[in-house]
């Protein structure tokens, strides 16, 4: 079958590997029908991230069932199935607690495993890991497309925002106009947010965040940023969204959370791990999140998106082939792509 | 009157200074009977802290109203009142949230304002402020003593326990053996966590920690403590405090938390605030606290001190007049005292 694979930085290559196959009796193979391409995937596109070549890559996708080990209960042949970006056992003390990214047996797509960027997938902890989708979905294109975000971003940026505990009538403040800081957007608006704060420097996608539920956004960056929105919101937000992950966009969460707040980071961090300490401190800022439990979170939100009340597929701006995957890496890699939809 | 004076590290004078009188109607003048010295006395003490020579020190007192501003309202001359470490109005955005800690026209005792440690004081925000203490607790000298860390170390320990979400039937983790982090001790075991480790390093104070509801306590640091404490609780504390304020105790608070657990830190931190941000990431683990809202704990905790269910006294193991203050310093620096009480 045809994968994507890491070769080094900037070189992902599409490869004919060997096919999926059973390998443990709670295993299942998904012939894959979407995948994306995620903002992470570009730590190691750009050299940044340590991951290793020969690695398969992608851990945004769906499908259908093509075949079940003798231990799967709950999936079954045909069915569509959508996935989260990790693998749980669904049994251990955190997947039981809801926290299937701190899963014992658990992992990422990708990182080593079998990767999403493909034909076909094996799907570990088959039961536990995968999400079985209403077959009336089938050819409904723009509904399918909505869909695909809730195996991550959309997952991540509603992990910020039950995390830094946004609640109706009060002030939520994004820092980032990614693909997370989106679809936090959407997620602080569908859990009551009054006014939503977006900081970023891209105008479509600001427009964009506008249309998710934005009250109001601000582009100018550092001391002046930090002017601008405590004075827009008298005195900072009750809920800050860090979805960027530099030291710099922790530092100013911080800086942006009224006392008593609590900042919700998803960016996966990089820097030192700098925190303004101090102001934590003496203001009783709280710093919660992380990996978003996205298993958790997916019947949820998938059933927000059939219902259709949560739409965030318009994050993605791009569609390739899987043979192209490449160039759907150097168009987000070059800001001419927001997030990019693979079609095997 | 008399009244402690910071001249400089290691230089605290008992000194005559003008009378305290009322300068705001709100105001209200204390006579005060108890007066402690708190370990974050001691950073000035010992020239660590930013603290101006000549301001009055001591942020930990109760006593008796000898006068009222005109617009006091639930405060009367006689009344036996005991206050928070902190000042504040009651009336802003923070204290109607019950984070009195910050407030918008609050302080802290000393620092620039009035101090504790004083044959009197100028209680600002009276009716806020204080609490009055029923009439039955005088001559009771040990209840009057259990009463007095309710000022800060008690209520800083709850808010760790608060904050990091202790509960009954988890494991919560204590990091350090001052008064904070016995005060901890004691809140974890009220708000019923079945398994108390405590880490510290002076035998009297982890036999203390004992007697408050410690179920283990340990005695070793850096990895090689993470590597017992992580054995002893099979992966860690849901909850843990961190109750010293070095860069390495919370830096070693994170390592220490359960996947998805949290940390309430209430050690004033000291250090380039850097955190081991990819485990709290990876882990889902939070960093909450700071400065505890002492005034919005007060009644409850004191209620539990007078009801008899907590006793916080045995920190409180030396007790000096106001004129020894110097002593008490002393040998709380030199670790001879725990916590010292000052009897004006």
């Amino acid at each position: 079958m045809r994968a994507a694979v890491f070769h080094g930085a900037f070189d992902i290559r599409v490869e004919q590997i060997p096919d999926a196959s059973i390998l443990e009796p709670t295993d299942a193979i998904i012939r894959i029908t979407h995948a994306c391409i995620c903002g992470t995937d570009l730590w190691p596109y750009r050299g940044l991230g340590p991951y290793t070549p020969g690695w398969q890559i992608g851990h945004e996708w769906m499908g259908i069932v093509e075949d079940v080990g003798p231990d799967v209960r709950t999936i079954k042949r045909g069915d569509r199935v959508i996935a989260p970006y990790d693998f749980a056992d669904g049994t251990c003390e955190f997947c039981r607690k809801g926290l299937d990214s701190a899963c014992v047996q658990g992992g990422l797509w990708g990182f080593g495993h079998e990767g999403g960027q493909a034909e076909a997938i094996r799907a570990r902890f088959a039961d536990a890991t995968l999400v079985v989708v209403p077959p009336s979905v089938e050819g409904d294109d723009a509904l399918l497309k909505a869909m695909l975000p809730v195996t991550d971003v959309m997952a991540a940026g509603h992990h910020a925002a039950v995390a830094s505990g946004v609640h109706p009538g009060e002030t939520t403040i994004v820092i980032g106009d990614g693909a997370v800081g989106l679809c936090g957007t959407l997620a602080a608006r569908r859990l009551g947010a009054e006014r939503i704060v977006v900081l970023g420097h891209q105008p479509l996608r600001l427009e964009l965040a506008r249309m998710f539920g934005a009250t109001d956004v601000v582009t100018t960056r550092g001391r002046e940023a930090i002017s601008e929105v405590l004075e827009l919101t008298r005195g900072g937000g009750h809920a800050v969204l860090e979805c960027v992950g530099s030291e710099e966009a922790l530092s100013l969460s911080v800086s942006l959370a009224r006392p008593g707040g609590t900042v919700g980071f998803v960016g996966a961090p990089h820097g030192s791990g700098q925190v303004p300490m101090q102001r934590m401190f003496s203001k009783n800022i709280g710093l919660r999140s992380g990996l978003a439990p996205a298993r958790a979170y997916l019947p949820e939100l998938l059933n927000e998106v059939l219902e259709g009340r949560l739409d965030p597929s318009p994050i993605l701006n791009l569609s390739v082939s899987l043979d192209d995957v490449a160039a759907g890496y150097a168009a987000m890699d070059q800001r001419r792509a927001m997030k990019v939809m693979v079609r095997p």
